[in-house]
């Protein structure tokens, strides 16, 4: 069940045709402040602004022809939405979205943009899968899961890949914690390409549902989900849990303050721009700094998609 | 007068031992929206988050020992007395910066911080040059002049290089036109180091000495300056002034709208915090899309330091 190494390498191939080799980042600043070398990959830079592309793009990829004739569909009101237009644009398959009808103008446009099909509904989660399915047996599309799902994250993988190869003596690789794609992916690369390499997780304390699932053992919801970090406000899924289960050793909760100073950090001293999810790793590491000293830390910035009109600075 | 190609040379040797060799993005959606092809040469990612590091470093490398010893001294409010403080400390030279007593506290605390010795005044130009002088008269400290300065100018062409050697065949280059320094820095790169290379400057209606000045044949200056690129509020010197008549083919100005939506659309477009002064180029390059179509255009984004809690979107 759990994936092997020729998996991502065929990840790899696919996805990399088709995506940025973003570039990893330091600051001597950001280094001295914490006490150890942090490496920062990019994914700020990745197409559509986000690493969702990777996952995307090898889904959509591995699909039979017939499957890839019929199209895929998906519901997001985020990055994913975004990250499946254009990695079918890319591919040539036609790409359906549902998005709730609330979903910021900004949003819609960019899915259009890159020539996905919208279609709008109420922004509950039982209408947006209703959508889908209406879809699904209408055009006999596929539908795509953004984080629950093998393809997705052996996608995802390809990060922590890139970063391992431009790195390969990182101590520790961190990610956040949404639905669990993009940790499960890095835990991958980090088995199959690191040396040694620790993974840990960060991840808000207003949607903790990881934490407590490495915890308890099985799968657990948030009740509520109150953090900017937008991101992350879901659950893991059956596909990415039990990775997460064997080879991430640690999750880190922050505050929602910590989240907001970690990003004002990285804009401040790195002057790029991010997105809140992207900086709840780094909020972790600046929470437990005495455990990071000395070491190399790799750290998987998610995204940049934010309206730099609202900031919570 | 005009400096020769081996005094770049010898730049180049001086300022990039102690600076990064920033990254050149581009963006295909910016390219797409200009109709050109645009090359950002990323001074915000520059130490101290400005280029002005590489014209400090260039004027205060080819003091004498005894004027090393004395020591150097500015007065600036923004980027060069930040860029004079770290680049003494990494030739181990004492800086004395003379800030107005209304200088923002980050722009304080950040001198400190590179070792610089702080001597406030008030904030007008009259008390700062009192200040320097004196800190002259009781130190021997040497002073540097932050845009009309021969070594400043040749310092500041190394980013130009930069940019030209990763690509030889840009038809135009360009950069904002504050003091007059890196524009005329730029120029002098274009002319050694381009291929039949223009080089076209930024610059705000509010400001717009330089565009007069190349009109009139002599350096005129701002009544009033009422721009958001606060880095771009100064006029021409006699050291850069002839540079810039020789080899700048033009000015382009820019209202304060356009440098706000150019600056708008880089932060969210390539995901980089730049300061307004940055945009202006771009602004200038989207003002007058068609005169640029189908170049090879580079930018110099000259730096990236914001406040990013005051923004003007």
């Amino acid at each position: 069940m759990i994936p092997q190494k020729k998996d991502i390498e065929a990840a790899c191939k696919q996805v990399q045709a088709f995506t940025h080799r973003t570039p990893v980042l330091q600051s001597s600043l950001l280094n001295e402040l914490t006490g150890c070398q942090v490496f920062f990959k990019c994914e700020n830079f990745q197409k559509m602004g986000a690493f969702k592309m990777r996952g995307a793009l090898n889904a959509i990829g591995n699909l039979s022809e017939a499957q890839r004739k019929a199209g895929v569909v998906t519901h997001s009101s985020g990055n994913f939405g975004q990250a499946v237009a254009l990695a079918s644009k890319s591919l040539g398959v036609t790409a359906y979205i549902v998005m709730p009808e609330n979903a910021p103008d900004v949003k819609k446009a960019a899915v259009k943009s890159y020539g996905g099909i919208i279609t709008e509904c109420e922004s509950t989660l039982t209408a947006r899968e209703a959508a889908s399915e209406k879809i699904q047996k209408e055009t006999g599309a596929t539908f795509l899961h953004p984080s629950n799902d093998t393809d997705v994250i052996l996608g995802n993988a390809t990060a922590g890949v890139e970063l391992l190869e431009a790195h390969p003596d990182l101590n520790i690789l961190m990610s956040p914690i949404g639905g669990g794609g993009l940790i499960a992916g890095t835990a991958l690369a980090a088995h199959y390409y690191g040396n040694s390499c620790k993974v840990i997780g960060g991840e808000p304390f207003e949607a903790d549902d990881a934490y407590r699932s490495l915890k308890s053992g099985i799968i657990e919801t948030n009740k509520t989900a109150h953090t900017i970090a937008d991101g992350l406000r879901t659950h893991l899924g059956d596909k990415n849990f039990p990775i997460i289960q064997q080879w991430v050793s640690e999750i880190i909760r922050v505050e929602e303050e910590e989240i907001v100073e970690a990003m004002k950090l990285i804009w401040e001293r790195m002057k790029i721009v991010i997105e809140p999810s992207s900086a709840v790793p780094f909020a972790a590491l600046l929470r437990n700094k005495d455990q990071f000293k000395g070491q190399k830390v790799g750290i998987i910035l998610s995204g940049g998609n934010i309206d730099v009109k609202k900031l919570p600075f």
